[in-house]
């Protein structure tokens, strides 16, 4: 029996409890007792029921088998449930309340290119949607189907890398190749390589979603956004292929690859990736973690050493004065020795800030770019207490999405969101955001910068809220629309790396221009004529 | 009276003649004696005479006047040739032969934003022609006007800094403002900045130019070509304005910037720019210079420090070894004692070659990245020869392009060609445009590599033949199609960042597919239905 619960959770194996860290968390946060949290809101434990709509005939699905065969084309509950949602809070609450109304007519796993090139032809002769399908952990509800179509998951066959160059420093994939495997094929290949991409959902995603979603890894401040990684696409759209070319840089008019980098699905099925792979070197990253007297410091330091001229460290965090508690708190440091000297050095709580940093790559530089940064940060009154906290922080980094579901079945809303912001503005929206969510009762916050740049960086905002029960969504989304009004109002973007999808659509139309939005239109409308891209996806666009 | 001569050169004081080095490379590699070079050849000292083609009616010439200002609509003889052409070498013989063919009607110096949203508006409602004009220094027939209309000049009035965020590091400029009032404004604000983006046609070039063209400067490898600089534009198009936002990242749908990087002015009119910048620490920069045994070898070590992972220089550059003996024979290097030195280390004419480096910034990374770009150049025989060659180089590099009239005054074809390619096909393309060239008896050609990243580099190609008198510019166009065909055959780019123009079209249609020259032609037919901004040029467009 599958039930809902399967399908919101993270893949097979991957659902874990609390640990003891977060269930001191809660209960002092939520003044949960042992019992509240042996019970379990809203599991999700019924087995899945999906209407079937029926709105492919069979003669169209006997085309598909015919294109990619019968084991490859599925209308199995469980296949239609699991790509009928992503990740996003909205989606994972309504699996609870057993509620799938988005949900794809047919599943298709391609096995080539060219299979996707018939697939997407039937397609738009039928006019039948297609949502291109990855990993499936979209949180901006990109892969909803409210009327149905093909879920076309590349991740079953289109999984392979192609080629690697070890001369030119990249590699060709196919886009439903998964992070980890991508990563350990180039890690073992000859001297070992690695593609420096690790966003958050690096277990759970793929090649072609990081493209699509315009992502961003651990690894960014160093190595780029995944549009500073890209060197080529293949891109099968209704109006035909695209292939672009993998030359180091070029000036052949406007650069076509950009329009595909955060595409989400719209203009069409992203079927290969070349991109830029650098040398696999663990043994060289230098591990650095700081404490500031308060975040303005802090993000003074972060903003001095990224124009200093002197190199950019790969990974570069701040964790705001309340994410920092919070993880001394969880991870049993608050009352030690050291907390106790540090509070006596004026590093106090409710103030205080952490920053983590690593470098990769050759290991005079790692070294070299350590002193540095340990200079700047000196300054500022960043407090140099070693490199393990930041070592410890990237060996578990994936796994803290996973308190999300144990945390929902506490009855707390578990949700994040993020925005870019230049450096003028970003302490103001820091603590407009604070000051908003601030102001519902019984809310944990946690705010940290995650991705940084010479002229600005991203905020990465969690928050934690007990459910409203019985009126979940709808105070889900009040809460969500404040929060995205507020980052609006104090000149944060819609997005920094997850995305627009559906959930933030409503808000790229006020940001938008009538021209730009006719203009983004008008691109598809020439690549999709028949709308069936992902339709009503990210700009509502048609 | 104004001549031919008058547009062809650069600006109003820039015409040198020959220095006594070049004057030697002429004499000895074309056999000229000291009579040869004291004539000029085609010299243009004609009188400018321009058809008035009258297609502009005095109404619509008035309604401009009205906008703009009387002093600011033109229509004389000197105002319409120095519009009519870029500096592209068939365009300079053409001036040479008294061929004026593809000019404006009219001339426009717009004084705001506003006044180009105006006139582009009663443009498209009277489908006039409208080319942007900024420094006219393409090189790719780009700001031609085969069937007249406006030149909308706009270096006169919208030529300033608007403001700088020292916070934010950039700045925000209008398109028409040289290099040269941009950079020292930048460097004397405060606490001193630069733009970090040095094209060979920096005096003569705008910001708006560097966008449009998507150029590269000499410090690209360090700061990135212009696309690596843009946070956010400004563009007045037939279909209404676009203002993009300067987040210094997102993941807003796809990013609208780089559709109007590189569009050369066939989408709209760039009117603002805020890009990037950088400190101006002129005192930090540590400049090196080596000798290697071979190209491959130069080749070799400049590829393994991009991949090294241990930052990368602003300035690098290798010149080929033919290059490298004529700038030897140029600067009186030949036969001295520190030549016989290296000839006896191995280091032989014929072969070895020259390699520049800079890096800018902090003062412990530029002596850290240089001791680095030594150990890697030492193990792929590269000699160290000082810095001071480097350094003299960056002081005299705009100057060389001034040698070109003064050469053409010779008779002597004086051009270049470049583009972009990975590592793999580096060497092999190197040598077939080199045979190519090669083979036209009586031809010097100089190339180098002058823009370099990890996945590979770009060639730029200097050529210098007798022109074959009474038929100058067909044999030229031949010479010119051969080369590009070789490029392209030998997995070239067909511009790393001069940009398409008309010159190159040809070769972007056939490397395009039918689908991306449509692509590109829709998101031209939405912007500028009527086909008024720049018809015809680089994709052929509308």
């Amino acid at each position: 029996m599958a039930t809902y619960r399967d399908v919101l959770k993270w893949g097979d194996k991957r659902e874990t409890s609390l640990d003891e860290g977060m269930k001191k968390l809660v209960k002092e946060k939520f003044n949960f007792s042992d019992l509240d949290l042996a019970n379990k809101y809203l599991a999700g434990n019924e087995e899945l029921i999906i209407e079937n709509r029926n709105q492919i005939s069979d003669e169209i699905i006997n085309k598909f088998v015919e294109i990619s065969g019968s084991e490859n084309v599925s209308k199995t509950v469980k296949d239609i449930a699991n790509h009928s949602y992503g990740k996003h809070y909205e989606e994972l609450i309504k699996l609870r309340l057993n509620i799938i109304e988005n949900q794809p007519d047919l599943v298709i796993y391609p096995r080539t290119a060219e299979e996707v090139e018939q697939i997407v032809k039937i397609c738009n002769e039928e006019q039948i949607a297609i949502v291109p399908f990855g990993g499936g952990s979209s949180v901006t509800c990109a892969l909803q189907m409210p009327n149905g179509g093909v879920s076309l998951d590349l991740t079953k066959h289109l999984n392979k890398i192609i080629s690697i160059s070890e001369k030119n420093h990249s590699v060709t994939v196919q886009a439903g190749m998964f992070g980890p495997a991508f990563e350990k094929e180039l890690n073992d290949y000859k001297s070992g390589y690695t593609c420096g991409h690790f966003p958050q959902s690096f277990e759970f995603s793929t090649v072609g979603g990081w493209v699509a979603a315009r992502g961003a890894g651990t690894f960014s401040t160093g190595y780029g956004k995944i549009e500073e990684m890209v060197l080529a696409l293949n891109i099968v759209t209704p109006a035909g292929n695209i292939q672009t070319k993998d030359f180091p840089a070029d000036a052949e008019a406007w650069d076509l690859n950009h329009l595909f980098i955060g595409s989400e699905g719209v203009l069409g099925v992203i079927t290969e990736v070349t991109m830029k792979i650098r040398k696999y070197r663990p043994q060289n990253i230098s591990y650095i973690s700081f404490i500031f007297k308060t975040f303005e410091d802090a993000t003074e330091a972060m903003r001095e050493s990224m124009q200093a001229g002197y190199g950019k460290p790969h990974l570069y965090r701040i964790s705001d004065p309340e994410e920092t508690d919070i993880a001394f708190k969880i991870k049993g440091f608050e009352n030690t020795f050291a907390d106790k000297f540090l509070k006596l050095k004026g590093y106090k709580s409710g103030s205080r800030t952490l920053m983590f940093a690593a470098v990769d790559g050759d290991a005079d530089y790692t070294s070299f770019l350590k002193k540095k940064l340990k200079k700047t940060a000196k300054k500022h009154s960043g407090f140099y207490i070693g490199g393990g906290a930041t070592k410890k922080w990237l060996e578990q980094r994936y796994s803290s999405a996973y308190n999300r579901e144990p945390m929902m079945d506490l009855g707390i809303i578990t949700d994040t969101i993020e925005t870019a912001v230049s450096w003028e503005n970003l302490n103001n929206l820091w603590s407009k955001v604070r000051s908003y969510l601030d102001s519902r009762p019984n809310t944990t916050t946690m705010i940290h910068i995650s991705h940084v740049y010479e002229n600005g960086a991203n905020l990465y905002i969690t928050f934690l809220s007990p459910m409203n029960k019985g009126n979940e969504i709808n105070d889900y989304l009040e809460l969500h629309k404040g929060l995205v009004d507020t980052i609006v109002a104090n000149k944060g973007s819609i997005s920094h790396h997850h995305g627009i999808g559906r959930a933030l659509s409503k808000w790229m139309k006020q940001e938008l221009s009538e021209t730009e939005l006719a203009l983004m239109q008008s691109t598809k409308d020439y690549l999709d004529p028949k709308g069936i891209m992902n339709p009503g996806n990210m700009l509502g666009l048609k």
